[in-house]
């Protein structure tokens, strides 16, 4: 398995050069595009690792797996499906084309940015920087990395230029469907994504997904298991942002990307998974991680099609 | 043309039953819906007046001609152009449906609340506050009417209310079109759509633009003829919100309206006008004054086609 | 009036290398790129010409013009406006992009190939053929020109490489706007684009229009002035596809452009003009055609604003 | 297990009061709102049915899963791939809004009207007559039923009726990604939705994709398994219209609904299910359908999530 591993690293790391690093949050630009990680734990807690496994990264829309799944554990499925939709949109994952002017939550997913934004109402605590820190409370419990903190650099360069996730979040208010105070609500996403995790701690969120909230070491259930089939399932049609149809394809199980250069892949039942390398293709998708998972997809027999 | 113009309002009044007074800023949802005033100067500035022609209302959209003129008064029309296209939308003036992501200037007017909120940056002025002061003032001087004020009940309402014109502003930011602060420029935007008008004042705007920024009372040139032909042009084409094509037809002359209820009407080288009955049509347009207008128009042969 | 024509001319030429000529239907794009004429006749009947204003060229999208002019004649305003509106769409004139399926009459109008494919439906005649041969009568009868005919080869190209249209025709279908037979009406549609012209033929139509109906010279009057009128609105917010609010500024009038270079030009009360330069803008409008139609506009100040 | 399925069909009867059986195609509007059908067939090949499994209705969108199979058989997954994207469009499935008027492969699925028509001809024949043929046969070789045939009056009711189809085919033609004549691959379209099939032959070809296209009972090898993963990943984040996200949720495995009622169920390595119940929801799938494979699955576990 680790020679399989630091095989499908060697042959992956030269996507790094046809990939792009994130520049629209100026931070995220400064990544080294030649990083590739890979981490992967099985049913039985193994971890085999290769590469750039240790190093840290900003999570950015990895979080959206946690947000959607505290929203959940908070408020229940009712209200966050009533908030926000299931279905994938066909559109990039900030988009604010709305036909007709028509934003409802029907519209929307919890892995587009507007639905995480919304979900972030839904998280239990008197102020957001309540809700943030139970989020990342829940991020570290998970993870089982205390360490996870945000990158404080990231988080201002975020929020420095987080213009459309503001137009999103007032969208949001000008059609009713939050009612706080959209600084605070975005306050809080920005730093969600911020938040710094690296391979190990992705893999492991993972591996709790993959047995339904239960966990495997400890046998401990985390949280109820069909929540854990929501955020699966939702991560299946819509963790890869407009590249999710191809990504069933290539890969076949739920995974979660981030502009940061993140995965985080879910294989029901076997196993959790956690990629990183910084280069993204056109959709924002890691380039190098995709290509990693769909050789272990094939390696391992990963697809659940 | 007296008894024509009272023979109008008392002809339009009942439309102030079928339409609906704006109810999006709660202020305005307070207006009386059979309130109905025409005021109409000629070139040789008499005036004629009838109904309600002495109410003051806020100018809301109407304000955008200013702001436009304003604009191309201290930019010019190249910076003006280059931020601001002249195409009809084809969508709602406060839509945020931009395709595939690409809002551009091209794809704006400047009587579209986008693109009158990025024309604000255009208007001269060290501060936000001082570009208000000067689109006040050149709102005074052009009416003549130096009591115009921000209704300030109307003002807190439209800035307690404007997420969406937040949204819009932001998403001008996340593509570059404008760079400074979204609130100091929505606190100028907000302030100018609540400066309060009456049919009067707007005639008398109406009448400098519709002889080509000349005073036809002193013979004074206000501002370049070329501005007023932008503006005119403007009217005409998207001046009515997504019923300018039907308002070509009916009145036939560049007019534009705002949901106060305030029409205000240029006809080229004849006449300024200022109707005002704020019972809305589903398009944002007062109603009985689009049917005072449309009766003017026939009765005085108005239509420039 | 001669000089000036021809000094235009020769300073508008050069916009042929510029431009581009059509080329999705094959046989426009034979078309000299270096041509450009212009006819201009007054409101006593007088013609001044320059440049290759004799030249025959399709009048493509410069026939709907007649053809909404046919449909009213025929069948009233009533049906006409309740069968497709009067505002500008915001989108090439082409386009298929109607949100949420919601193709209807209100979103289409009568210079998008959409709305004059629907109105060929209102004019009178047992056949399409015969609807056609009205519809080319009324082209002879107004512009004067009995020769006119429809170019074959054209004809058959437009026909062989019409997707685009017959999925329109099959839209309006499919959205119950028209019950026809698809390529029937297409057939008359195809037709009618092919009719040939030249400027003064167009001048001679275009007079007509800025005469309300009247011949100036026989005092008849050709249709009623209300139909004139429908036509010029619909033309000055809609005739030069998405570029009419910039002609609306740089012409000032109504006009019709068609990608076979043609544009039709009406100066309500004061001249008819016909212009002719195949090479076209990104919109589908004549390059050279819309500079030649500035300047003239400047030199003899035609802008109804 | 007999006993379950007999339970869920009683349970999931009434729903056919709540939908609406399809009415577009008049000829679908005479189907029984009360009929409700279940077949599953496992591993081991043992089949267990309820209700009216044995009722015949027409496959409409289910034979979408076909079309895409036999164009891969016959051109494999490149040229498949390269025609029609495999991204789930945010949008009705017979829609034709297209943003900007791009209308290319990556925009479209093979699970929409737009990309089954493209994929038609990608299969194999020398006439459309063949193809469809060919698309017969394998439907009848897959589901083990030679008594597979068109349903001649539904056949003429979606071809006199399918006018939108008409429509998405020229839209093909015209931007170039099919070059056939429009009206053969209609034909061929229309017939292959109108084959008629029941709960037990969904539920054969389903168990063959479940097994990645490995007969169970004989051995035999079908089809490549690749085939078998692509289609079953499409299935899973485009089978059920723009419902595909909330079935992940509540089924939890590949389907494909069919506006006839019917719905095939993929459960990988496990088994096939074939439901039919003709009332529909508000976005064509099958009402009662739905909530039947919902039950099936949390009683069996089926979700691959």
């Amino acid at each position: 398995m680790d020679a399989l591993l630091q095989d499908i690293v060697r042959q992956c790391r030269p996507y790094g050069a046809l990939g792009k690093v994130a520049n629209y949050i100026p931070e995220l630009s400064k990544a080294d595009p030649d990083k590739l990680g890979l981490c992967l734990i099985d049913s039985e807690g193994s971890m085999h690792c290769a590469g750039d496994w240790q190093d840290y990264f900003t999570m950015q829309s990895v979080i959206k797996t946690l947000i959607l799944l505290l929203a959940l554990m908070d408020s229940g499925i009712g209200r966050v499906r009533s908030l926000v939709g299931v279905e994938a949109t066909g559109k990039p994952f900030d988009t604010f084309n709305y036909s007709d002017q028509a934003l409802t939550g029907a519209n929307i997913n919890p892995m587009v940015n507007t639905g995480a934004i919304a979900l972030c109402t839904l998280i239990h605590g008197e102020t957001y920087g309540e809700k943030f820190r139970r989020l990342l409370e829940l991020t570290r419990y998970l993870s089982g990395d205390d360490t996870l903190e945000v990158d404080e650099a990231v988080y201002r360069s975020e929020k420095a230029t987080g213009n459309k996730n503001r137009a999103l979040a007032y969208m949001l208010k000008a059609y009713g469907m939050v009612s706080d105070d959209a600084d605070e609500i975005l306050e809080c996403y920005f730093r969600a994504c911020s938040i710094k995790a690296n391979c190990a701690a992705l893999a492991r969120i993972a591996l709790v997904f993959a047995h339904h909230g239960r966990d495997v070491t400890t046998g401990e259930q985390r949280f109820a298991p069909i929540y854990a089939r929501y955020v699966n399932a939702t991560l299946m049609t819509c963790g890869m942002y407009d590249g999710s149809g191809e990504f069933a394809l290539r890969g076949g199980f739920p995974a979660k990307s981030g502009v940061g250069g993140g995965i985080m892949g879910v294989v029901p039942g076997r196993m959790g998974i956690g990629v990183f390398a910084p280069a993204l293709d056109k959709k924002g998708n890691s380039l190098a991680g995709v290509n990693a998972l769909e050789l272990l997809s094939e390696a391992l027999e990963l697809s659940v099609f």
